[in-house]
């Protein structure tokens, strides 16, 4: 079906640069949010806005980025007011716990729905940091095995519209890699700043003053690019973690391990392994600056 | 006592763009390195290069900026070489070990070295890499507890000649806190990047087909981030790493705790506890940005 109006339900980072991106690509976009102020913001650039997802009536296509909470309250309301040849999608970054939200909620229409992933972000968050080219050049995987193929060539015709490149996976694929690329770096991440809140290294035990911050105030760029993404919205970030527990524990065990060894190979001083450990690590990252040079 | 002649051994990153700034800062710079390529680039630039480390003769003060394991050469030389008058410092990034060598090697000219840490870097290395703006605005530790007065107030003067902030340290004191913001990172990031390394994250067992690198094709930001330390040099940090061990296994054993701790969580399906951490990590790194943003 040819897409003319698309809604889009949840105006932040995700949702408010797809609808700037879908303006852009020539289309009529309708946004709804809940709060008045996005509301007025994203009025002065798209078609039409509104507080009330009933909105979504007068769309051929319907994209829901919002919490992984509100997922439910939006299944619940589309199964009300989706057209019955509309697609709906959303843009959740991990996919079996939302699948079985729509099988539950979204009744006859559970195959108008068509999980998304759209592997972009920024840690900053809201309608205001929202751009269009957000998704220029980025993946967006789709996992269409239980959708209805016109629902899914309309979501990935969408994609495509906003410039990225559709992958094509099941859901438990999609969740197993992403446990691995993406949420295991964000646990990592909040945990090492987690860890300098006060920490002082065992200054006490040796005589040091340790106040507050004082280790930040030595932190250099090692430091600021580790923990960048632990500035990411936390309710957001602890759901993804809890909707995709199984291979996010999985892979961090197997972190932990590695780190293990490493720790080890420090402790008995055996420089010769320690940098063969090292230098596989490093060539791994020169492959993967390869791998995004290329454009993949 | 005013510098004319500063001699930088080894022009790498650090001593390349050391010595870029100096001569900007209207220093005569003499440069010693072992590679005949990176000496003919230098010697475009710099007022004399060469090969044999005795050049360091014709020095008011001497940085000595070489790998780890090479330390203990140059220490040799300069308690032939290192005039009576003239500083000798270093750029290492741990500085017990350094002492222990000077002390041992230098003899009675052991009271003209300055331990020094520039805190600044870069996942390039190598004369090319080298830029006169490297140390501008960073911090330089320096600890000059057991140096001579004039020749730490000398590097001192150096320092902030190439747009560096002095600050004051112990040895142990340096290496507790850099263990942390520094060498933990680094030690975090490599084994992350180690662990893709062929990883599928348990691929076989759910009947996916893992090819090599077909994780690395999914990862983004958040991964880009976090693994660019791992691009480092692996032999240095190899050598960081053993040279500073006990803090950095210390620090590497709080931070499995703390990464322990919120995997627990996790798997506890505990969201409101999870967020409240996640929350405590996220305004820790909103405090570095700030503390950044205000220059410190």
């Amino acid at each position: 079906m040819k897409v003319n109006t698309v809604a889009v339900v949840g105006l932040g980072l995700i949702g408010g640069s797809f609808a700037l991106a879908a303006k852009a690509g020539g289309l009529r976009v309708a946004g709804v949010d809940v709060c008045a102020q996005t509301r007025e913001k994203a009025s002065r650039v798209l078609d039409s806005v509104s507080g009330d997802i009933a909105l979504i009536k007068e769309a051929d296509a319907v994209f829901a980025a919002v919490p992984m909470e509100e997922y439910e309250k939006i299944f619940a309301a589309a199964g009300k007011h989706l057209r019955a040849d509309a697609a709906l999608f959303d843009g959740a970054s991990s996919k079996r716990g939302i699948i079985a939200r729509a099988k539950r909620l979204l009744g006859e229409k559970c195959s108008r729905f068509v999980p998304s992933h759209p592997v972009a972000g920024d840690e900053k968050s809201g309608f205001a940091a929202a751009r269009a080219e957000l998704f220029r050049g980025r993946l967006a995987v789709v996992c269409a095995e239980d959708s209805d193929s016109d629902a899914a060539d309309t979501v990935r015709g969408l994609w495509k519209t906003v410039g990225a490149k559709v992958c094509e996976m099941n859901p438990r694929e999609h969740d197993r890699i992403f446990s691995a690329v993406s949420h295991l770096p964000h646990l990592l991440s909040y945990a090492l700043a987690g860890l300098m809140d006060g920490y002082d290294g065992g200054a006490k035990e040796n005589g040091g003053g340790a106040k507050k911050d004082s280790l930040l105030n030595y932190a250099a760029g090692g430091f600021r690019d580790f923990t960048r993404i632990a500035g990411s919205n936390s309710a957001l970030w602890s759901e993804i973690f809890l909707s995709n527990s199984d291979y996010l524990l999985r892979a961090v065990g197997d972190y932990q391990k590695g780190l293990e060894e490493l720790a080890a190979l420090v402790r008995a001083g055996d420089s010769k392994k320690l940098e063969e450990r090292l230098e596989i690590a490093r060539k791994l990252r020169m492959r993967y600056l390869e791998l995004e040079k290329g454009g993949r």
